[in-house]
C-alpha cells in the first residue's frame, strides 16, 4: 500500500467469467498518498491486520480518500448517543435492503464483533426482523429501513417514533445520518463492484 | 451564523400543521464553529449571497460540518473528466428517484444556472428522459437512476456502457460517487425534513 | 391552429437524438375541424396567448378534440365543492407519481397561477409532502395518490377519510374523478410523447 | 333509470360487513337528465337488456354522464385502425394490472362476446401471457402494460415496436387513447367501488 | 393416461405463435407408473371426467407426482378447521397476486363449485377486496395476500390478527400452508407453461 | 423427539419482545409419530447429530410430517441433472429475493458443506451477482430468481436461455422444481416463524 511506485492499480476491468476483481472492478492506479494518508492507512493495517479493501479503493485519489476516511470515522467512531454496535446495526439493516455484499460482509463482521453474538450478524444480513431486539433497536432499524426504501415517505411521524423510544434529537440525526451514509456506500459499492477482505468471512462465527 | 452565542437553534420540531420548519426538524443548537467553519460559511454567504441550509443542519456539529463540506466540495467542485453541470445533472436525476424536495430545489437551480437552460433543469427534476440528451449524457444518467433505485443489479456490463460512452475509469468512478452522494443527501434532507434556501426557487426560471 | 389546409401535421417522429417534438411524436395531420372546435381553440389563444398543445395534438381528430374537451372542462372549470386550485393540485400531486413531464409542466404551472404561491407549486411537483398542507388537503392528496398507486387497494375506509375531512359524497366524486382523468392524461402525454407549451416554464415564478 | 322523481340514489354507502352496494358506494341522487341522455340510456336498455352500472352511477349529474358517455363512443366504437375486439382486449389487459374488478368483469364479458372465445377473455383477465397472441396483438398488449405500469419509461422506441408490427400513426394514438382511458376508468370504479350489472358474469361461458 | 407405451410425452415446446401446448411446455415422456398412481389418475378421471393437466404433467415421474398428490391431497381434502371453501379461496387469492393462468382456471372453478356462487370466484380471481367478506375470511385472506407478496414482514402481529379472527393455533398453520403452497404450485405452472384442463372453464358459471 | 408423550409442544406463542420461539411460534403439540416417522427423524439425528427444526415443527401432525419429508427428499436427494450443491444453490437464492432467516441459515450452511466454499455461501444469501458462477449456474440462478420474483413474465424464451446454458428438459422440471418449493418453504418457515438449530450458524465458515 505504502509502496513507492504510485501506479500500482488498486483496481481492474474483470476478464469475463473469471474471477472477481481483486479490490474493485475499476482499472486505476493508486494515487501518492499523503503522509497523513500513508499513515491512516498503515495503522489500520497494524490495528485491524490488513487495510479494508474500501480504503484501497478509494485511494487512487487522495482527497477522496481522505474526505471518505474522515467521514466515516466521524459517523461510525466520534462520541454518540448511539454505541458503536448500534451504528454498526445501522450498517447492515440499511445493506441488507440494497443487498450489497461488500458492506454485509465487512459490517455483519463488526455487529458479530461488537456483539459478541454471531447470530445477531446472520439474523441482521438476512432480515432484521428476525431477532428479538428491544423495542430501541426496533424503532431504530425501523426507521433506518424506511428511510431507505421510501424516504419520500418519511415525515415527522416517523421522528416522533424515534423520541417515544427514547432517542433525542442529536441521536436521531445519527440513525439518519448513518443509514444515509451507507446508501450512499452500500451504491459505491456496486457501482464499482468493491470486494471485501478475505478475512471478514471466518471472523467471530 | 457567525454570530458568537452558540445556542441557537439550527432547527426545531415543527408545531402540529403548522408552517415547516425554517432549516430542519430537529431541535439542536448550532455548534461553537472552528475558525476554519466559520470562514466556510462567511464565503459562502458572500459568493452566494446566503449560507446553504444543509450547511446551517450540519452547523450543530463542527465535525460534521467540516466532513460534510469536504466530501461535497471535492465531489461537486474538484477537477473530474465529468463537468460541473454533468455533476449537477446527476445529483437532480438522483433526487428524482428519491423525490427529495430539499435537493430538486437546490441543484434544480444550479443545473438550470450552469447551463443556462430553465427547461433542461426542469426536465431533469420531473423525468429525465423528457430531454434530448447525447448519448453521453443518456448512458451517465441511465447509470446513475440504475444504482439508485436498484444497486443490486449493477454489473460489469453497465460499467462498460458507460466506457462505451466514451467515460474513462475515473469518470465511471466519479459518475458512481456522486449518484451514491446524493442518495445519502437526499437521505439526510428527508430524515430530518430539511428546507431549501428561498432564494433557489425564483433563481434562472 | 385555423388555418385552411387541413395537412399540416400535429407531431412528427422524431429523427434519432434530436431535438424533442414540438407537439407530440406521432405524425398525424391536423384535421378539418368543426366551427365549435374552431372557436374553442381560437378562445383559448385569446384567453392564454397560445393553445394548450395537448390540444393541438388532439387535433387530428375533431371528435376526439371535442370530446376531450368538454370532459376536460367539465371536471377542471365547473361548479364543485372543490376549489379549481384542488383540482389543480389533485393534477400536479398525481403527476408527480407518474413522472408525466408535460402534466407537471402545465398544471404545476396552473397551480402556481391559482395560489399564487410559486413555491407550493414546486413542492406539489417534487413531493407533497413536503408543504404545510391543512388536513383537508392532505386527505385529499392521500387519497389522489393512494388511488393512483395502488387502485385495488381503495377501499370504504378511504372514502371515509376524506368523509372525515370534511368532503361531501359529490366531493368524493370529484377527488376520485379528477385523479382518475390524470391517470389518463399523464399516459396519453406518455403514449405520443407531448410536449408542453413553453409559456409555462417562466410563468409566476 | 328514466323516472320522474330525480332523487332517486344511484349509489349507497355501504354499511359494514354488508352487502357491497348495488351501484357504487357514494350516496348520491340521480339528476334531472337531459332528453339526450335519457334516450341515450334508454336505448342501451333497449339493445342489451340493461343500463351498465358505470352510466347509473354518472347519472348523478347530467353533464358528466354525457362527457363520459362521448368519450367512451368514441373510443370503444367509432371508426379505428383497431378492431372492437382489439380495443377490448386493451381494456382487460389494463384492468388486469389494475385489478379492477368492475371494467374485469364487464369488458372480460366483451372480449368473450366479440371474439365468441371464452376463454380468451379469461386469459386477458388472468394474464395475457397465456393466451396464444399474434405479434400484432402482443405487441398491442406490451405497449398497452408498458403505459399502464410504469408510463414515464415509454419512450420513441416503444411507439416503434408498434410501428414494426404494423401499426399506423393513428392507431398507435388509438392503442395509446384505450390504454390510457381503462387506466381512468379502473381507477373511477375503485374510487367509487362500482358494481358491475349481474348480466356480465354467466354471459359468453 | 393408463396405456402401456410409456414413452407418450406428456409435454411438448411450443413451436413459435403457434397454440400453446396441450398439458405444458416440456418435453418430457410419461413415466411408468406404479399402481398406485395409475389408480390414482384413474379414480380422478372417474370422479371428475377428466385427469387434471397437473397431474399429466407431474407424471414425467411416478415420484414426483405421488409426492405432489400426497402433499396436495393432505392440504386441500384432509381434515382441518377450514373448510374445503376457505381453502379454495385462499388458492385463487394467492395465484391473483401471482396471475397464474393455470391455478385461478383450476381453483377458480372450484370456488364457484364449492361455494355454489360464480361470482364469488370471479372476485376472488380479480380482487378479493370486491367480495363481501365476513370478518373472518378477511383476515385469512390479508393474511394470505401479505405471506405471498411480502413474506419477510409477516410477523407475530400478523399470527394474532388471526387469533383475533378466531383461527385456532392449527388453523394457522393451515391457512399459512396452504397460501404457501400455492406459492409454489403457481410457479411450478409457470415454470413449465402448465395448461388448464378445457373442463374448467364453463364450470358452475 | 421420539419421547412417548405426545403433548410435547412443538412450538410456542412468544411472549413480548422475548426471545424468540425455539421451533416455531404456534403452540401445537407434537403429534403420534408413525413408526416410520419416528425411524426417520431418528436416522436424522444419527446423521446430522440433530433433527432439523423444520421437521419438529412439522411434527404436529404426522401426514404433513410424512409429505413434507417425501418431497423435500425427492426434490434435494434425488437422482437429477443437478447436483446436491446445484439444488442448494437455488433454494439460497430464491431464499434470499424471500429474506427468509431460516432457509438462509440452513440452506446457507449446505452451500458452504457441499461446496467447500464459505465464501460462495455467503454470496448466495447476500447477492448472487457477487458470485464469479459459471455461465451454467448464471442461467440457472436467474431463472429461478425470476420466477420467484415475478411468476407471471416467466415465458418461452427463460426455459431456451436454459436449454441454451446446457439444461435438458427434465433439468428445466428440477431447477422450476426447486426454486418453486423454496418460495413454498421460505413462506410456510415465515407464517409460522420458523427456527433454524443453532448448528447451522459456526458450521464449514
Amino acid at each position: 500500500m505504502t509502496k513507492k511506485h504510485d501506479k500500482r492499480m488498486v483496481g481492474e476491468v474483470p476478464a469475463k467469467q473469471d474471477a472477481p476483481p481483486a479490490v474493485m472492478a475499476l482499472a486505476l492506479p493508486q494515487a501518492e498518498l499523503s503522509q497523513e494518508m500513508q499513515a491512516f492507512l498503515a495503522k489500520c493495517e497494524e490495528k485491524l491486520g490488513y487495510v479494508p479493501n474500501v480504503l484501497l479503493a478509494y485511494a487512487h485519489d487522495d482527497a477522496k480518500l481522505a474526505a471518505f476516511a474522515t467521514l466515516y470515522n466521524d459517523l461510525m467512531l466520534a462520541p454518540s448517543g448511539l454505541s458503536k454496535l448500534e451504528r454498526e446495526m445501522i450498517a447492515v439493516a440499511v445493506s441488507s435492503v440494497n443487498r450489497c455484499y461488500y458492506c454485509l460482509t465487512a459490517h455483519g463482521a463488526a455487529v458479530r464483533q461488537l456483539s459478541g453474538d454471531p447470530v445477531l450478524g446472520e439474523m441482521l444480513v438476512m432480515n432484521y426482523r428476525a431477532a428479538a431486539l428491544s423495542p430501541r433497536h426496533r424503532a431504530m432499524l425501523d426507521f433506518a429501513e424506511k428511510l431507505t426504501e421510501v424516504p419520500h415517505l418519511v415525515e415527522e411521524e416517523d421522528r416522533q417514533s424515534l423520541r417515544d423510544a427514547g432517542f433525542t434529537e442529536r441521536d436521531i440525526w445519527d440513525i439518519g445520518a448513518v443509514a444515509a451514509f451507507f446508501n450512499m456506500s452500500n451504491r459505491m459499492a456496486s457501482a464499482v463492484d468493491m470486494r471485501p477482505n478475505a478475512e471478514y468471512h471466518g471472523s467471530v462465527r
